[in-house]
């Protein structure tokens, strides 16, 4: 077999749930000639990023399989799953099709299509991989809470909630704004913690933003004794954030044309 | 005048320079009736907003408008430009026209949009404001380096280089991934610092990411003594956190289906 007569693997990112933020890249691309792949928790389980796919209108092909990656932390359960789909994803690709792998949210960002493409790479260095990126469900939550994750000479702290209200606290001393990503377990602590610091105000939860579903809570004190769902992240801005002063010569220019993020 | 007969302002995110990367919903909508706003540093200067959107293959309508943004820091001269531009907008939306603001990257990231939406509210509140999220700079630099931006239990910051390397080096302690935005003026006493840290190797630069001229550099260090674009940022992967435990019962999931950022 000669690596040319492969497939290739291309991560496809659909962005966190709203299918008109599929970029014009990936539905194209979803449109093409590509056996669809994508990850499901357990066999014949559901897959978000597959619905995404099918809420912006766009047909499985008759190729298409999914990968089973369980919800688990056990890492060697989770290093045979990793394998068992890489060898499964190169079966196809040595049948010299090219495989799409659906990602929910960005592939870069807390996603599965890292491991994936690790496994792959591992198992076959001559395989040719890439990966289409896509919108950030922070970046999808900002906007629908119209407020800035950054503005000039800001800092952004993304991390998952689990880490706990002692780290967030030594955080918020360097940035503006703290993006706390699978709230759920954390919700409780993270409320008491906000109102210590008299941030609730400037907190506001977001779930399965971009999905039919959505839900946007601003007043996030109301949710003691609520169980949000697992999709939910907590934006929470920093008002009060002792800004350094830039480097002197280089202090960041402010946002103009050609400053986007 | 009824606010119900004024327009709206839309904020529409174009992704950081590759025209595929506009979303579905932004490229649908700038086929619409939209008046075209976009930013410029000075009067009749080019616009590497609606660059993405002419490469993108859309064409401006006969109502477009530039808006001058000028590159200072100076706050009373950026304070006149907000409102000089809000109140061109406004001026657009009592006439009841929709005004479309081309915003490259992602609108709430480091992007003017943010300034104008809230000049224009400040002056009138009745206004409907909405955002358009788009593929942030820093996404599209990892899916190029083929590298993630976050793993499960992952943590990253993103902040401008101006912050110095003081400042990196407290955050490597908490983070996984620092993404260092205009690189430009700070680039050789970061290469100093990555050297100093043995880091070189998990640091790649990405200029223009998406643009023709795009140009990816993973020998960082030799780009000393050279001049790179403004629009250029640094990747860095930081492989020897002390990882915190999380918060017991709470351990982040690894990453599956649904927990895409």
């Amino acid at each position: 077999m000669t690596p040319n007569t492969n497939g290739c693997l291309i991560g496809v990112s659909l962005g966190p749930g709203d299918p008109e933020l599929l970029t014009c890249r990936a539905f194209k691309l979803l449109q093409g000639n590509y056996h669809w792949t994508y990850p499901v928790r357990k066999p014949g389980g559901d897959s978000y990023a597959l619905d995404i796919a099918r809420r912006a209108g766009l047909k499985p092909p008759r190729a298409h399989t999914p990968l089973v990656f369980p919800m688990t932390s056990d890492p060697t359960r989770l290093a045979k799953a990793w394998l068992t789909a890489a060898q499964a994803v190169l079966e196809i690709l040595y049948r010299g099709e090219d495989v799409a792998f659906l990602v929910e949210g960005d592939a870069s960002t807390y996603a599965t299509f890292g491991h994936l493409a690790r496994s792959v790479a591992a198992l076959d260095a001559t395989i040719r991989i890439e990966t289409v990126p896509g919108v950030a469900s922070f970046s999808a939550a900002a906007a629908r809470l119209g407020m800035p994750l950054a503005d000039t000479d800001e800092a952004i702290a993304i991390l998952p909630a689990g880490y706990g209200t002692a780290q967030a606290e030594q955080l918020l001393e360097h940035f503006d704004t703290l993006v706390l990503l699978k709230i759920k377990p954390m919700l409780e602590p993270f409320i008491a913690w906000l109102c210590s610091r008299n941030l609730l105000a400037h907190a506001h939860l977001v779930e399965k933003v971009g999905m039919p579903e959505e839900r946007i809570v601003h007043d996030v004190a109301a949710l003691q004794g609520e169980t949000v769902h697992y999709l939910s992240l907590l934006l929470v801005r920093n008002p009060r954030r002792t800004r350094q002063q830039p480097v002197r010569g280089c202090r960041p220019q402010p946002a103009v044309a050609g400053a986007g993020g």
